[in-house]
């Protein structure tokens, strides 16, 4: 009973209602559409708007004794993000690429839900450290890169071993520069750095590392709170808009996989929650990391991105299908997320 | 006198003064111009803005007791166009499409002048229904797509009659779907029922549905308060620098008509207006719809659109000359509605 | 000491600090980028907004006592170009075109650092005249214009002797309208005259003036306060980013001249600001023009614009160099003319 009404609040919040809006838009043959700057230009704002708001966190926090926490934050993501390469982009029948984007937002932060575990904590007078908002860039990114490189990689294999099967005898290989099988390894690196660069160059990660950049080294407070902060969540219902109407038309390719994307949604948060809750206790164990720190670092695994992450799937992995990855990061993994807080909190008191 | 004064206030505000220094830029020769996509994502905005604000002030109303004067007004707003359509638009030398865009907009309601009614009436201490307000999404997207489908349907018919004058025996039909004389009014119905689903699928009038549906069913109260309202006005400005400098070149087709849209627009506000009173009468007599109703229905079916007709007819009716229908309704029919308002005032006092 | 913290904390401004950030992009190799209809759109808004705050501003001062000092302000804002187009643009290997863009930037106004100049009076208690803000658009507005017809017609006078070096006896003339020899001077004035009425109906320029008409002849406050103002900063910190990419990629040509621009940046600002001060104490001898009014002069006259002057040349004249022309006025003009603030109130001191 709570799930479906906080499913449905979940719907009635303009992110979901936007999506589904468009996604009806789409099923009724309408001819709506954003022109093709808008939404590249609506996808950069974003991104500038997350990365400055990740930067500006991570500059009022004390930069030393965020250090160590930051890195257990961006290894949390990518653990995360390896993890769901391993399970849910090996079932059968889910295409990799979809698996991977999804897989991304899982390891990526929704905002909103960490806020919401803040309440809670300030709600019954749990005290945890002032830089824990700052981790939140440091999962995001790290998850969003990796799940981003490992797509491309994905790719790129995919490109080569197609040319492998299609050769007759002589080695015909058309894929970004492909190794001989000998240098397998070396040649594997080699890739792996190009997707690297490649991203990191991509329009929406370099946004996203412009803004981060510009909210540590610069003094974009002002700028941020009278243009950037408020249209942000203007932009985003447009994006989610756009992203309804695609969804809509690749909804039907995920008929025979649903469930497993089902399975993932409903369990993945509950099992990144205690990895979270894992490393937060050896950090509570060996640096007297504060009980209500160990809560947030569960809710920030546990929570799967509903902002940050759209936007840069959509420009960085435009063939992935969008149906799968919001639809079960937002529709699924936020509002199991969310339910799941008091379980991080009951957690804590039964072991520390 | 006052009328002056008023039409000069009205040239100050910047709806008018916008449009107005568009056809001086076009006049003067300047090279200005809005690009094509950022156009179509204002248009959208606006829609998608006055959509969602009839969508909210429906929900928050009681929806049953909404039922009947939402049917009322909506009638009213479809009879508006109809009596336009076999005044205006028969007049000699008049351009179909452009009456008809012209007779939409007077259907359509002006939120302001309906504001305007609001503040009079409170001043004067007469009450009237909360749900007032809710009314206008009914008679203004009633209005627009009645006049949207008729005028779709003149320049089909038109394309039709083209096709028999140049025929020669054989009868050669490149209208859509044209039926043979026999079953004319099977073949008719057919085309009204294509061009409303064209008409329901055009990107205007998708995000205005959209906008409505988002309205009542979900919560986009914050969005809506955060992004659409506050950009409302300036994205309107700049859609009306661009019909300014589209009139400009269009204005010249006017000069032979001039007088016959001046003509309908000074008397056709005070007609639409004593229909308004009428229909509210009607249901002061079986409901007991209160007085303060039965004025503020007279000033909507009075009032003509200055904020969802511009965007509306630009979009869904391109050929149609905006010089015509932007500047009959905003420039003669808003400000003479305005002054009528102490007009049905006093007829209440009279009649009721 | 103080001159490096000024640069320092001018650099983490937005302005600055965007345009870096849009430089680090480049250098990177990063395909971020801002598609041209949005760039467009983003000049646009902020060229009317900057003419309408300055009609606005106009429109509520004396339009009677603000003639004669708008008169000197744009008399001031012409010499300061001429006296450039004379000095910076004859130094060796500086390109006229950078030279004359960066003079106009020069002769324009920054509304920050004026807004300074009134804190400081304001500090002091030294009174100044209610209307003095109006006359900066006169200064800007009169420098960007002259800068823009010297530029246009350095390039016709280029692309015309260009022709005079290729003919062989007979003479070909591919220049706009090219004179004849003997009629020189009339065959220039009509090549003038063309220019000035290309440069006024340039999308910039025509943008500006609309801007200035609706802020002087309409009511456009509402929406001026409800939109333009607030997008305004993030606006503009979008366009610092096109710039700061654009610039990069020409940050080598200048290499050469480098010293040259910085000898300009650093001392231009002192000079122009002991004209604006010489002007301002004829004005004090003859009309009683107040103390604080003839310091405030000085600064408008030594600072230089960092808003109104990037998006207008940028629209203006799109071969210019904006590495040298943003680069010198934002950032060395403007620190430069803050800190000599102090310069312009002591000399009041001891001369008046």
């Amino acid at each position: 009973m709570d799930f479906a009404i906080t499913i449905i609040e979940q719907i009635q919040k303009p992110t979901l209602a936007f999506l589904i809006a468009g996604m009806m838009l789409a099923a009724l043959g309408s001819k709506f559409e954003i022109p093709e700057p808008v939404y590249k230009f609506i996808v950069i704002l974003l991104l500038l708007k997350i990365g400055m708001g990740g930067g500006i966190a991570i500059r009022s926090a004390d930069f030393m004794s965020l250090i160590v926490p930051a890195i257990g934050a961006a290894l949390l993501g990518i653990t995360i993000v390896f993890l769901g390469s391993k399970t849910l982009a090996k079932m059968r029948g889910v295409a990799e690429l979809d698996a991977l984007a999804t897989v991304g937002m899982f390891g990526a932060v929704s905002a909103s839900t960490l806020a919401a575990g803040m309440t809670m904590l300030d709600d019954s007078g749990i005290a945890y450290e002032g830089y824990i908002g700052a981790l939140y860039p440091f999962m995001d990114i790290a998850a969003l890169v990796t799940a981003i490189v490992l797509a491309k990689l994905s790719v790129a294999r995919q490109a080569a071993s197609d040319v492998q099967i299609n050769g007759d005898g002589t080695v015909l290989m058309r894929g970004p520069t492909q190794p001989a099988s000998g240098q397998e390894l070396d040649g594997t690196s080699e890739i792996v750095r190009g997707i690297m660069v490649d991203t990191f160059r991509s329009p929406a990660i370099s946004a996203l590392v412009a803004g981060l950049c510009l909210g540590i080294l610069a003094e974009p407070n002002t700028v941020f709170k009278s243009f950037y902060e408020p249209l942000f969540r203007g932009l985003l219902s447009i994006l989610m808009l756009i992203m309804g109407l695609e969804a809509w038309s690749r909804f039907a390719e995920l008929r025979k996989v649903a469930h497993t994307y089902i399975l993932y949604g409903v369990t993945a948060p509950i099992i990144h929650g205690l990895m979270g809750f894992g490393v937060g206790l050896i950090a509570h164990q060996l640096t007297g990391f504060s009980e209500g720190g160990v809560i947030l670092l569960a809710v920030m695994a546990a929570s799967s991105s509903d902002i940050s992450g759209p936007p840069t799937m959509r420009a960085a992995l435009p063939d992935a299908n969008s149906s799968a990855y919001v639809g079960t990061s937002t529709g699924l993994g936020t509002p199991v997320a969310i339910l799941r807080i008091p379980l991080f909190m009951a957690l804590t008191d039964w072991v520390m």
